[in-house]
Protein backbone atom coordinates (compact mmCIF):
# COMPACT_ATOMS: atom_id res chain seq x y z
CA UNK A 1 0.00 0.00 0.00
CA UNK A 2 1.50 3.39 -0.83
CA UNK A 3 0.08 6.98 -0.40
CA UNK A 4 -1.51 7.47 -3.79
CA UNK A 5 -3.87 4.02 -2.85
CA UNK A 6 -4.25 5.27 1.25
CA UNK A 7 -5.28 8.74 -0.86
CA UNK A 8 -7.77 6.87 -3.14
CA UNK A 9 -8.92 5.10 -0.11
CA UNK A 10 -10.12 7.85 1.73
CA UNK A 11 -11.33 9.64 -1.30
CA UNK A 12 -13.91 6.85 -1.78
CA UNK A 13 -14.34 7.52 2.19
CA UNK A 14 -15.35 10.61 1.75
CA UNK A 15 -17.07 9.97 -1.56
CA UNK A 16 -19.54 7.46 0.29
CA UNK A 17 -19.28 10.29 3.16
CA UNK A 18 -21.02 13.30 1.03
CA UNK A 19 -23.22 10.93 -0.19
CA UNK A 20 -24.81 9.83 2.39
CA UNK A 21 -24.81 13.60 3.86
CA UNK A 22 -26.96 14.64 0.79
CA UNK A 23 -29.55 11.82 1.89
CA UNK A 24 -29.38 12.97 5.30
CA UNK A 25 -29.61 16.78 4.86
CA UNK A 26 -33.33 17.11 3.57
CA UNK A 27 -34.18 15.31 6.58
CA UNK A 28 -32.67 17.28 8.70
CA UNK A 29 -34.16 20.25 6.92
CA UNK A 30 -37.71 18.95 7.04
CA UNK A 31 -36.68 18.57 11.08
CA UNK A 32 -35.68 22.00 12.36
CA UNK A 33 -38.26 24.49 13.40
CA UNK A 34 -35.78 27.88 13.24
CA UNK A 35 -36.00 29.32 9.64
CA UNK A 36 -32.35 30.43 9.52
CA UNK A 37 -31.42 27.24 10.52
CA UNK A 38 -33.53 25.62 8.00
CA UNK A 39 -31.93 28.19 5.48
CA UNK A 40 -28.52 27.13 6.72
CA UNK A 41 -29.18 23.44 6.05
CA UNK A 42 -31.08 23.97 2.66
CA UNK A 43 -27.64 26.21 1.35
CA UNK A 44 -25.52 23.46 2.52
CA UNK A 45 -27.46 20.98 0.79
CA UNK A 46 -26.62 22.90 -2.78
CA UNK A 47 -22.92 22.90 -1.78
CA UNK A 48 -22.59 19.28 -0.40
CA UNK A 49 -24.16 18.85 -4.36
CA UNK A 50 -21.47 20.75 -5.71
CA UNK A 51 -19.23 19.15 -3.41
CA UNK A 52 -20.00 15.20 -5.27
CA UNK A 53 -19.62 17.12 -8.16
CA UNK A 54 -15.96 18.27 -7.09
CA UNK A 55 -14.98 14.69 -5.74
CA UNK A 56 -15.87 13.34 -9.05
CA UNK A 57 -13.89 15.78 -11.07
CA UNK A 58 -11.01 14.37 -8.15
CA UNK A 59 -11.14 10.81 -9.56
CA UNK A 60 -11.59 11.81 -12.87
CA UNK A 61 -8.06 13.86 -12.50
CA UNK A 62 -6.77 10.27 -11.22
CA UNK A 63 -7.77 8.32 -14.23
CA UNK A 64 -10.53 6.78 -11.61
CA UNK A 65 -14.11 5.73 -11.76
CA UNK A 66 -15.72 7.83 -9.10
CA UNK A 67 -16.16 5.02 -6.53
CA UNK A 68 -17.51 5.19 -2.60
CA UNK A 69 -15.97 2.92 0.04
CA UNK A 70 -18.52 2.15 3.37
CA UNK A 71 -17.45 4.86 5.92
CA UNK A 72 -18.67 3.67 9.20
CA UNK A 73 -17.70 7.28 10.93
CA UNK A 74 -20.04 9.11 8.48
CA UNK A 75 -23.22 5.91 9.36
CA UNK A 76 -22.22 6.39 12.90
CA UNK A 77 -22.79 9.99 13.17
CA UNK A 78 -25.95 9.87 11.17
CA UNK A 79 -27.16 7.06 13.19
CA UNK A 80 -26.83 9.52 16.05
CA UNK A 81 -28.60 12.22 14.45
CA UNK A 82 -31.01 9.96 13.89
CA UNK A 83 -31.07 9.05 17.63
CA UNK A 84 -31.90 12.31 18.34
CA UNK A 85 -34.61 13.12 16.43
CA UNK A 86 -36.96 9.99 17.91
CA UNK A 87 -35.42 11.07 21.60
CA UNK A 88 -36.31 14.83 20.98
CA UNK A 89 -39.79 14.13 18.84
CA UNK A 90 -40.99 18.09 19.54
CA UNK A 91 -40.04 20.24 16.93
CA UNK A 92 -38.63 23.54 18.75
CA UNK A 93 -35.27 24.91 20.18
CA UNK A 94 -33.71 21.90 21.72
CA UNK A 95 -34.40 19.61 18.43
CA UNK A 96 -33.09 22.77 16.85
CA UNK A 97 -30.02 22.70 19.45
CA UNK A 98 -29.55 18.64 18.80
CA UNK A 99 -29.58 19.42 15.08
CA UNK A 100 -27.03 22.08 15.11
CA UNK A 101 -24.92 19.48 17.17
CA UNK A 102 -25.54 16.57 14.58
CA UNK A 103 -24.32 19.52 11.46
CA UNK A 104 -21.27 20.15 13.43
CA UNK A 105 -20.26 16.41 13.82
CA UNK A 106 -20.88 15.99 10.13
CA UNK A 107 -18.71 19.10 9.40
CA UNK A 108 -15.72 18.06 11.61
CA UNK A 109 -15.31 14.86 10.05
CA UNK A 110 -15.00 16.46 6.83
CA UNK A 111 -13.05 18.99 7.76
CA UNK A 112 -10.74 16.03 9.06
CA UNK A 113 -10.67 14.15 6.02
CA UNK A 114 -10.18 16.97 3.61
CA UNK A 115 -7.64 18.11 5.77
CA UNK A 116 -5.74 15.18 5.18
CA UNK A 117 -6.71 14.48 1.88
CA UNK A 118 -5.41 17.99 1.32
CA UNK A 119 -1.86 17.59 3.00
CA UNK A 120 -1.34 14.51 0.91
CA UNK A 121 -2.67 15.65 -2.88
CA UNK A 122 0.82 17.96 -2.04
CA UNK A 123 2.95 15.56 -1.44
CA UNK A 124 2.06 13.69 -4.42
CA UNK A 125 2.84 17.11 -6.56
CA UNK A 126 -1.45 17.40 -7.11
CA UNK A 127 -1.88 20.81 -7.11
CA UNK A 128 -4.89 20.69 -9.57
CA UNK A 129 -6.28 18.27 -6.93
CA UNK A 130 -5.43 20.49 -3.64
CA UNK A 131 -7.60 23.57 -5.22
CA UNK A 132 -10.72 21.12 -5.74
CA UNK A 133 -10.35 19.66 -2.51
CA UNK A 134 -9.58 22.75 -0.88
CA UNK A 135 -12.81 24.72 -2.18
CA UNK A 136 -14.64 21.90 -0.07
CA UNK A 137 -12.89 22.04 2.76
CA UNK A 138 -13.46 26.02 2.63
CA UNK A 139 -17.48 25.77 2.41
CA UNK A 140 -17.33 23.13 5.25
CA UNK A 141 -15.53 25.28 7.02
CA UNK A 142 -17.96 28.44 6.58
CA UNK A 143 -20.67 26.00 7.45
CA UNK A 144 -19.73 25.06 10.77
CA UNK A 145 -18.90 28.92 11.21
CA UNK A 146 -22.73 29.40 10.16
CA UNK A 147 -23.95 26.87 12.63
CA UNK A 148 -21.96 27.89 15.65
CA UNK A 149 -23.33 31.68 14.70
CA UNK A 150 -26.77 30.13 14.80
CA UNK A 151 -26.43 28.09 17.81
CA UNK A 152 -26.37 31.13 19.77
CA UNK A 153 -30.10 32.26 19.46
CA UNK A 154 -31.02 28.69 19.28
CA UNK A 155 -29.56 27.84 22.34
CA UNK A 156 -30.73 30.37 24.50
CA UNK A 157 -34.44 29.53 23.53
CA UNK A 158 -33.34 25.89 23.98
CA UNK A 159 -32.35 26.75 27.47
CA UNK A 160 -35.23 28.71 28.33
CA UNK A 161 -37.80 25.95 27.24
CA UNK A 162 -39.47 23.50 30.23
CA UNK B 1 -36.92 16.32 27.00
CA UNK B 2 -35.63 19.63 27.96
CA UNK B 3 -31.78 21.22 27.15
CA UNK B 4 -30.13 19.54 30.31
CA UNK B 5 -31.35 15.69 29.24
CA UNK B 6 -29.88 16.60 26.06
CA UNK B 7 -26.89 17.84 27.93
CA UNK B 8 -26.62 14.99 29.79
CA UNK B 9 -26.83 12.78 27.13
CA UNK B 10 -24.02 14.31 24.75
CA UNK B 11 -22.36 14.19 27.87
CA UNK B 12 -22.77 10.37 28.47
CA UNK B 13 -21.80 9.96 24.73
CA UNK B 14 -18.72 11.92 24.87
CA UNK B 15 -17.76 9.75 28.04
CA UNK B 16 -18.36 6.41 26.19
CA UNK B 17 -16.18 7.68 23.07
CA UNK B 18 -13.28 8.96 25.81
CA UNK B 19 -13.22 5.51 27.09
CA UNK B 20 -13.09 3.92 23.37
CA UNK B 21 -10.37 6.08 22.79
CA UNK B 22 -8.15 5.00 25.58
CA UNK B 23 -8.58 1.64 24.26
CA UNK B 24 -7.69 2.44 21.00
CA UNK B 25 -4.69 4.33 21.76
CA UNK B 26 -2.48 1.99 22.90
CA UNK B 27 -2.81 0.14 19.60
CA UNK B 28 -2.09 3.16 17.67
CA UNK B 29 0.94 3.88 19.65
CA UNK B 30 2.37 -0.06 19.03
CA UNK B 31 1.31 0.37 15.44
CA UNK B 32 3.13 3.81 14.77
CA UNK B 33 6.77 3.40 14.07
CA UNK B 34 8.20 7.28 13.82
CA UNK B 35 9.38 7.83 17.36
CA UNK B 36 7.86 11.72 17.73
CA UNK B 37 4.40 9.76 16.68
CA UNK B 38 4.22 7.48 19.17
CA UNK B 39 5.18 9.86 21.77
CA UNK B 40 2.70 12.30 20.78
CA UNK B 41 0.05 9.26 21.02
CA UNK B 42 1.93 8.67 23.94
CA UNK B 43 1.35 11.67 25.74
CA UNK B 44 -2.18 12.22 24.79
CA UNK B 45 -3.03 8.76 26.02
CA UNK B 46 -1.90 10.37 29.34
CA UNK B 47 -4.07 13.70 28.55
CA UNK B 48 -7.53 11.56 27.79
CA UNK B 49 -6.87 9.49 31.21
CA UNK B 50 -7.32 13.19 33.23
CA UNK B 51 -10.22 13.98 30.67
CA UNK B 52 -11.87 10.83 31.41
CA UNK B 53 -11.88 12.14 35.16
CA UNK B 54 -12.49 15.66 33.72
CA UNK B 55 -15.73 14.36 32.85
CA UNK B 56 -16.38 12.02 36.27
CA UNK B 57 -16.38 15.51 37.84
CA UNK B 58 -18.91 17.19 35.14
CA UNK B 59 -21.12 14.10 36.48
CA UNK B 60 -20.76 14.59 39.72
CA UNK B 61 -21.27 18.87 39.38
CA UNK B 62 -24.42 17.05 38.23
CA UNK B 63 -25.37 14.63 40.58
CA UNK B 64 -25.18 12.18 38.48
CA UNK B 65 -23.66 8.52 38.16
CA UNK B 66 -20.88 8.76 35.43
CA UNK B 67 -22.27 6.79 32.91
CA UNK B 68 -21.42 5.86 28.88
CA UNK B 69 -23.85 5.59 25.70
CA UNK B 70 -23.18 4.07 23.15
CA UNK B 71 -21.30 6.44 20.62
CA UNK B 72 -21.96 4.75 16.87
CA UNK B 73 -19.63 8.02 15.19
CA UNK B 74 -16.62 7.06 17.62
CA UNK B 75 -17.26 3.15 16.95
CA UNK B 76 -17.38 4.02 12.98
CA UNK B 77 -14.41 6.29 13.62
CA UNK B 78 -11.97 3.10 15.69
CA UNK B 79 -13.28 1.03 13.16
CA UNK B 80 -11.97 2.92 10.39
CA UNK B 81 -8.40 2.64 12.16
CA UNK B 82 -8.16 -0.74 12.21
CA UNK B 83 -9.21 -1.19 9.06
CA UNK B 84 -6.57 1.21 8.01
CA UNK B 85 -4.10 -1.34 10.00
CA UNK B 86 -4.87 -4.40 8.06
CA UNK B 87 -4.64 -2.69 4.56
CA UNK B 88 -1.41 -1.05 5.25
CA UNK B 89 -0.26 -3.87 7.42
CA UNK B 90 3.82 -3.33 6.80
CA UNK B 91 4.87 -0.34 9.88
CA UNK B 92 6.32 2.69 7.93
CA UNK B 93 5.54 6.44 7.12
CA UNK B 94 2.36 5.17 4.98
CA UNK B 95 0.81 3.60 7.84
CA UNK B 96 1.71 6.30 10.03
CA UNK B 97 -0.01 9.02 7.53
CA UNK B 98 -2.82 6.87 7.88
CA UNK B 99 -2.53 6.78 11.96
CA UNK B 100 -2.23 10.53 11.84
CA UNK B 101 -5.63 10.88 9.60
CA UNK B 102 -7.24 8.39 12.39
CA UNK B 103 -5.87 10.45 15.34
CA UNK B 104 -7.62 13.95 13.42
CA UNK B 105 -10.76 12.32 12.45
CA UNK B 106 -10.89 11.36 16.21
CA UNK B 107 -9.75 14.55 17.30
CA UNK B 108 -12.19 16.59 15.36
CA UNK B 109 -15.10 14.19 16.61
CA UNK B 110 -14.21 15.65 19.79
CA UNK B 111 -14.20 18.94 19.12
CA UNK B 112 -17.69 19.07 17.81
CA UNK B 113 -18.90 17.61 21.11
CA UNK B 114 -16.80 20.05 23.26
CA UNK B 115 -17.54 22.91 21.19
CA UNK B 116 -21.47 22.36 21.80
CA UNK B 117 -21.21 21.21 25.31
CA UNK B 118 -19.64 23.74 26.23
CA UNK B 119 -22.13 26.41 24.50
CA UNK B 120 -25.04 23.65 26.20
CA UNK B 121 -22.85 24.60 29.85
CA UNK B 122 -22.97 28.24 29.44
CA UNK B 123 -26.58 29.04 28.32
CA UNK B 124 -27.41 26.64 30.97
CA UNK B 125 -25.44 28.90 33.94
CA UNK B 126 -22.93 26.09 34.70
CA UNK B 127 -19.55 28.08 34.19
CA UNK B 128 -18.25 25.54 36.46
CA UNK B 129 -18.77 22.55 33.97
CA UNK B 130 -17.35 25.21 31.26
CA UNK B 131 -14.00 25.54 32.73
CA UNK B 132 -13.90 21.05 32.72
CA UNK B 133 -15.45 20.82 29.48
CA UNK B 134 -12.63 23.79 28.19
CA UNK B 135 -9.76 22.28 29.69
CA UNK B 136 -10.68 18.60 27.40
CA UNK B 137 -11.19 21.48 24.17
CA UNK B 138 -8.10 22.64 24.74
CA UNK B 139 -6.02 19.55 25.12
CA UNK B 140 -8.24 18.16 21.80
CA UNK B 141 -7.32 20.89 19.87
CA UNK B 142 -3.61 21.01 20.55
CA UNK B 143 -3.35 17.10 19.99
CA UNK B 144 -4.56 17.77 16.46
CA UNK B 145 -2.38 20.68 15.78
CA UNK B 146 0.47 18.24 17.21
CA UNK B 147 -0.52 15.87 14.16
CA UNK B 148 -0.81 18.52 11.58
CA UNK B 149 2.84 19.45 12.59
CA UNK B 150 3.82 15.64 12.59
CA UNK B 151 2.28 15.03 9.22
CA UNK B 152 4.64 17.44 7.34
CA UNK B 153 7.68 14.99 7.98
CA UNK B 154 5.54 11.77 7.80
CA UNK B 155 3.52 12.75 4.71
CA UNK B 156 7.02 13.66 2.65
CA UNK B 157 8.45 10.38 3.53
CA UNK B 158 5.30 8.33 2.39
CA UNK B 159 5.28 10.05 -0.28
CA UNK B 160 8.47 8.73 -1.24
CA UNK B 161 7.65 5.55 -0.08
CA UNK B 162 7.07 2.61 -3.19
Amino acid sequence: MNLEKLFIDTLKDIYFAERQILKALPKMIKAARAPKLREGFSVHLEETEGQVERLQKVFEALGRRAQGKTCEAIQGIIEECEELLEEVSQPGPVRDAGLIACGQAVEHYEMARYGVLIAWAEVLGRKDIVSLLQANLDQEKKADALLTGLAESVNSAAAMAA
